[in-house]
């Protein structure tokens, strides 16, 4: 666990510095790979409302490891993992998005990949990844691949790093609502870390705390009504997967495009050619879109100078109410059209899904006298949230004439 | 001067809000032209060192107009100008980056263009930002581009929008500071606002607020110091300048690229072709150097390699007593690669230029007594700092082997 | 209605700046008796909790004022207000607390006074401001007085100072969060003032800013129970109480007191002594603290002592389990020494009440329809808050030995 | 060196909570002395132009202590202090505004005390004190003592507690800064943190820091002449000292006071009675002055309404040309009033003493050779602050009529 000579930081405008203290995680962070994170940006469509959004997951991961960095100064936790387990959890932080692509949601559904599967592949089987895992020894980056697949060997370290608590959430929330100007989405870190503990392997909190829990996910439920879920970032996400799907559908056609599409060709021919995938970034996409414009097929180009020019479709409630306004909506269209021009959408099949009913069963709240019991059950208030964030907010999404 | 039925807003994480309550403000914003400063970077080489500073210019345009609709708060400002003066400085305040490509800087170094010229030109020619200003009056196209150019037309507007304490300054400042977490570039706007007049046409501020002015001088001292010229920055900044060069001296050579470099080839063989040279963003220009990776040039594929995955150069102080040194170092390159793999360059050469020595003379300072005087009369810590500023801080460059 | 020459402004940590334009609102400042209110502090106990809670009830004031300037720009209020509604508005937002004594809740729970019916009369009696405001007109003063009693004259007024999301709670909540340090409570102002409307005299919000009324109203429910109702705050308040206690029944049965209790004296002869009621601020009553700590009376003296020194009394739950627990504890005292060494309380009869249970009935939501409906129905988080908020948390406080 | 079982936190505004892990400084908190600096304010006359300075030297010693427990993170720190010596450091950094009185400048002027000696005799005299310090060891008081008289004993500490940068500092321009609303006086720690080193014996930074020191000096400067020497600031400290001026020459009298100024007279009799002098605390201090508004001391009374109301005197510089002007206005007083109603003052008899001309020589600059350099000499902008910083604002301060 070789450390640096000097801790290196790197200035971030959330934390101040993130620091860096072992020769591991300084090489991770040079690699290509995690590099190629600057090329992918956090928020989609969200860009599209909050202008100020533009941040890459570079940025988001950084600041879960240093999250994770700080979640080592718990002294529950530290007793917990041994020297080789902080460096799993500080690089299975640091690396938890590596599989990521552009626009992932919409290119996952439309390709029929996995940026979580890919990411725990990209750990195996990349080069350098794998040169940089290995010195530490030949089973390290397996067992990162297998926290990131939660294949339960590092039972806590899969909790620390995806629940409904963890640090990936933590920083999300927090940066997205810096970088957006949200006024919420604050959370009290330094109190949540306060009442961290350890009880029979199982992250709790301490009832003391019970607050700042209650306030990180009131924020995370605004943060994700106002934001995340915002209609006209919807809009926007319908846009680009429908730009995927065309594509895909001239692809299979043997349609001649004039951009370079061999790289999703070659993905679309085998899921598992990595280094296809590994150049499909939201520089090459958007440089693919640019393309289209000038596209011979009339409904790609139309749909590459929505995406381009920000023209926002228009949308409406997809209830019973609207049903024949939805139909006269339709008729507008040609019918080989209506697959590409209107979208039936949910906030389920939306990039950011957010099982909100489960939280409360799913986070453990230490009790005075000892016991774990459930934020649900000690929180009157998180209970009715629960009931409360079950709403789907249906909505027809279609092109502008 | 139609204004909106209902004022409408962007959210800002630096003002709160954007406030736009003119149509022809709205239009402008949604135009295509507009739009396309979302794929311009605000902040090219320093990224690699602030990992926050992803923003762009469309973020930045914004804010600059924001600042400017809040400098029509000022009563001698607003009794200066009419109704249609007051859409003239908003709307050049919200397009004056408007004729910035990617990388701006070293594009027009190597391929002798000008952002400001273009910009003009742009405001002229476009067809559909020509429809929505001639929509105000035929010469109101006109207006705007005399005002970017400082054709003296519009006095107060030029100084409004470019001079020592400008509209376009107060938000970069502000804004790169948020983005990259420095600690320094924080201004006091209201301040400055509130000591704002008017005085034979010239912008004064009362001697009452030189404090606030000397903290804006010193906060932009400190970040061009600490951001824009850190060396790490500017060791990016001199990669992407030589892949320019390469891809000049190659385009001339008549060298077979696997991407599409038309639109480069366009503008190099005529400067005005305004719609090609609009296709050069961020988006197209980084497409570009990832298919560059895999050309057969070396020199070519090695620049893009190493803008991708970060490879840093290497740089020393370019003087006297490290002469031999630098002989050295160029010695390790064949004499082919030495123009594209070394650079000896100034902050004078950098992308960040600033005048410093000269902003004393050129902010006015409004005393008790009526008369008007220089802040570097008044300031001696103004004083001095523009003696101090005159530091060029010439390094040499070099890839590392 | 003259405005000032030059608008002046106050530098607020919150806002920026406070800002004045009317003569009246700047002589109302600098009247002795809302000087007067720097020297009464915000926060009662809660200062020996969040030590940074040091602000005063002055801050507090200019805040509401600053808040109630900005809801002016509301065109509905603005079409609503005529110029001298403005003035009343504005006025009765700067005097909300001008009847706020030392500790004020204490004191009148103790000495049976009121700071709303004193503040009423201040603005009526008080030569200084009642000189002030008959400058505007003869029955200015009583119509500010009105809007304070809800005398229901001026009711869209009334409700805009006191109702479930007014000035008053805006200031409170942000200010006392920003000196706290709590990392809850902060508003997002500008979207509440801009989805209020005025509809048949009555303030309601516009749907689409129903996540800003959600986020107040948690932050407020987190701020009661994690600053306001902090168990050592409330511990604190007690030990004031009954400080107020032995003196009054020391000074009913004739004791020779060190300290100069005619103030106290003369309040308790004759409550509408508004003159000897105003010498009671902070300064006087930490004073005559200051002296009881040499009192002859043990009593007196011991409980000087626990307020000066930070000597925070014990507390447990009083519940039925702590039944023989509680009686244990007050065992321990004396019988003459139980009246003022104990003390059983609910959050109900705590300086900070909060009517919780109502708030969701009393703001009012405006559909896309122009219909009219309440936050409860319309949220589904709020409904259940309001279910939730009805906790009184009972503690018995008693004397450490 | 006792631990604490669970490290205690205060929620601090600045610092997101202050750390205490030494059983030892949570007495020293919670020691009546510590506690009675809640009722000493950290800015005596800067609050009636910053209404939100209201903030105490009990926050301010908590922040300067959580500092120096940041200091103990520095590497070089941490190998050149002992466990004890970490203890001294701590203490004294808490204990350093110990012995400070109410408006302490004004008070130790007129009754010629000084609250640096005061605060070394009362950590070798006061009791509860001096148990809580013995547990330690038996030296143990008389070392921090020694260090707060910078007996040289422990030179290393006397620097962090007390040079141009200390510990100190870097508190109370953050938090003045912070409670102010100034834009001014934020400060890089964190940067500051990570550049210091210790080189034989002396603190120095390096020179790739120095932009932070730079800024932390600015800072500084803007805080003194935007903040501390306002002039409303000093013409409120005039009328303070002019009332404690007043008093002292009554008591010499032998006036009858109405309130109780047997204190300030024991003080005046025996400066070294340190029981009285800590009575002394702005509670005691302003319930005075509340009682002098009824003095049959004419000045005194005067004096007295001035203070309580914000009656702020009138200035004009003190400069050859308004001569004339200040005879005529010292024409208009009596002369037994001329004394109490009038002052001449520099900044350098202000309360906030800044020896601004020598802070360039004092701060230490490793140079990357290993080389020890001073600021001055690095910093061509400090060497000019410097020059530049001399000024020394002569007033002529007057009562108004």
């Amino acid at each position: 666990m070789k450390k640096l000579e000097k801790q290196q930081v790197f200035k971030d405008p959330l934390y101040g510095y993130i620091h860096v203290d072992f020769e591991l995680i300084k090489k991770l962070i040079d690699s290509s790979l995690f590099q190629r994170l600057r090329r992918v940006r956090q928020l989609s469509g969200v860009q599209m409302v909050f202008h100020g959004a533009e941040h890459s997951r570079f940025s988001h991961s950084l600041g879960v490891y240093e999250i994770a960095n700080r979640f080592l100064t718990v002294p529950d936790i530290k007793k917990a993992l041994s020297e080789r387990d902080k460096l799993v959890f500080l690089s299975a932080a640091l690396l938890h998005d590596i599989g990521h692509g552009a626009y992932s949601h919409a290119f996952e559904d439309i390709f029929g990949v996995n940026h979580e599967t890919i990411g725990a592949a990209l750990i195996i089987e990349n080069e350098e990844l794998r040169s940089i895992l290995d010195a530490i020894d030949k089973d390290f980056a397996w067992d990162i691949a297998s926290v990131l697949k939660k294949k339960n060997k590092f039972p806590l370290i899969e909790q620390l790093i995806s629940s409904q608590l963890d640090v990936d959430r933590l920083d999300y929330l927090e940066r997205d609502a810096y970088f957006t100007g949200a006024a919420y989405g604050h959370i009290d870190l330094d109190r949540l870390i306060r009442v961290l503990y350890i009880k029979d392997g199982q992250v709790v909190f301490k009832l003391s705390g019970i607050h700042a829990i209650e306030n990180y996910l009131i924020s995370r439920y605004h943060m994700y009504w106002q934001v995340y879920y915002h209609p006209v970032s919807r809009a926007y996400e319908v846009v680009l997967e429908k730009i995927y799907l065309r594509v895909k559908d001239l692809l299979l056609s043997g349609f001649k495009f004039e951009g370079n599409v061999d790289p999703l060709k070659r993905v679309i021919d085998n899921p598992n050619d990595l280094s296809s995938y590994i150049e499909i970034d939201d520089f090459y996409i958007n440089g693919l879109i640019a393309s289209f414009t000038k596209s011979k097929d009339n409904i790609l180009k139309e749909l590459s100078l929505d995406f381009l020019n920000r023209r926002i479709w228009g949308y409406i409630n997809d209830t019973l109410e609207n049903k024949n306004k939805i139909e006269e909506l339709k008729n507008y269209f040609k019918p080989e059209e209506l697959k590409y021009f209107t979208s039936h959408r949910t906030v389920e099949n939306s990039t950011y899904k957010d099982d909100e009913e489960k939280f409360g069963d799913k986070i453990y709240i230490l009790l005075d006298n000892g016991k774990i019991s459930t934020l649900k059950e000690q929180s009157k208030i998180i209970e009715s949230l629960m009931l409360s964030g079950t709403k789907t907010d249906p909505k027809f999404f279609y092109r502008k004439r």
